[in-house]
């Protein structure tokens, strides 16, 4: 039994996975993120090794094949995945570490770690979320209606999560999370004789 | 299904349940605490009503025979029940209520409600819990020396337990319970079709 402790966080494109990520890292320098494989092109302002991989589809895919994701998956034409060697050695260290994973990927991850902790962060309404995924510009018309459209199929996977935080104020939605996983460390991990030689009974 | 959330706080005596309950209804008055009800004699300055509701050994077996109580057991001699009515009206309010129980009464509850979060909070070591049980002086030597006799007994319940918080500072314990209570107000609550239609999608 791994002793460190995966919280994945999903939700929506234009939730504000990647800005409540990097809030976390910050007030928790303890976290460690785990940063995904991808064949997607870097956005501006994200970084090689620290926002993503970015690697080639030739590459991805003889990564793949040598058994090195714990999960992957293909959305909007690109593949993400999760490396394994650098997840497992973080928990062997008994890291808490963070993962942004879309809700198909998170649900291939809950089979292989069903311990860990899953959040799905949501926005406050569609009309707000169709107004940051086009605020951010990233994406052109055709490509923000495909992001629209598989919202519903996405938060269809609510279920499966065990928190669901709403992104309306990002300090809160911050705190929410950051909640869950000081929560999380309080959670009983010792057994019965543990406890009875840990406080000399 | 209720909309509260049932907090069970157990932990032996001298843990320091009473003190961290007090703080715990200061900072966070929207929780309700579930008073039980007692055939031990008052401690000085409990009052009844709000600390245990102190009544006959008559009074408690006919409230017991008419079905009030939804948990109930004997410890040291002593009667201890919860009323199975404000429970479930706090509950049916969507409210979070708190109940100090010792480890066999919530193992009781936590049969009949499976959905509540267990916490067992425990001394530092066996040294600092026998120094408050006679610091005190709520007991005398006979008494001291039964209740820690029972100590290896209650510990052994860890494993049912959702959370476990040393009480060694009394200020980093009660700030745990209370990250685990706020933690628990994102738990998933909502169904898909509940959250598609929230957010207008």
């Amino acid at each position: 039994m791994s002793k460190g402790q995966i919280f994945v966080l999903s939700g929506p494109p234009g939730a504000g996975k990647s800005t409540v990520r990097q809030a976390l890292l910050e007030k928790r320098p303890s976290l460690i993120y785990s940063v995904s494989f991808t064949t997607r092109q870097p956005r501006a302002g994200e970084r090689d090794g620290v926002d993503y991989y970015f690697v080639t589809r030739e590459e991805f895919l003889a990564r793949h094949k040598q058994g090195e994701f714990a999960e992957y998956n293909q959305i909007f034409g690109n593949y993400y995945g999760t490396s394994r060697k650098t997840l497992q050695e973080a928990l062997d260290q008994g890291k808490e570490v963070l993962l942004d994973i879309d809700v198909d990927g998170a649900a291939i991850l809950k089979m292989k770690f069903p311990g860990g902790v899953f959040i799905l962060l949501v926005p406050p309404s569609r009309q707000e979320l169709e107004r940051r995924l086009r605020g951010r510009g990233t994406e052109d018309e055709a490509q923000v209606e495909e992001r629209l459209a598989r919202v519903a199929y996405e938060l269809g996977s609510v279920g499966g999560y065990d928190y669901l935080i709403c992104n309306d104020r990002l300090d809160e939605a911050v705190d929410g999370v950051l909640t869950i996983i000081k929560a999380e460390s309080y959670r009983t991990k010792l057994s019965a004789d543990d406890l009875l030689q840990q406080f000399a009974f």
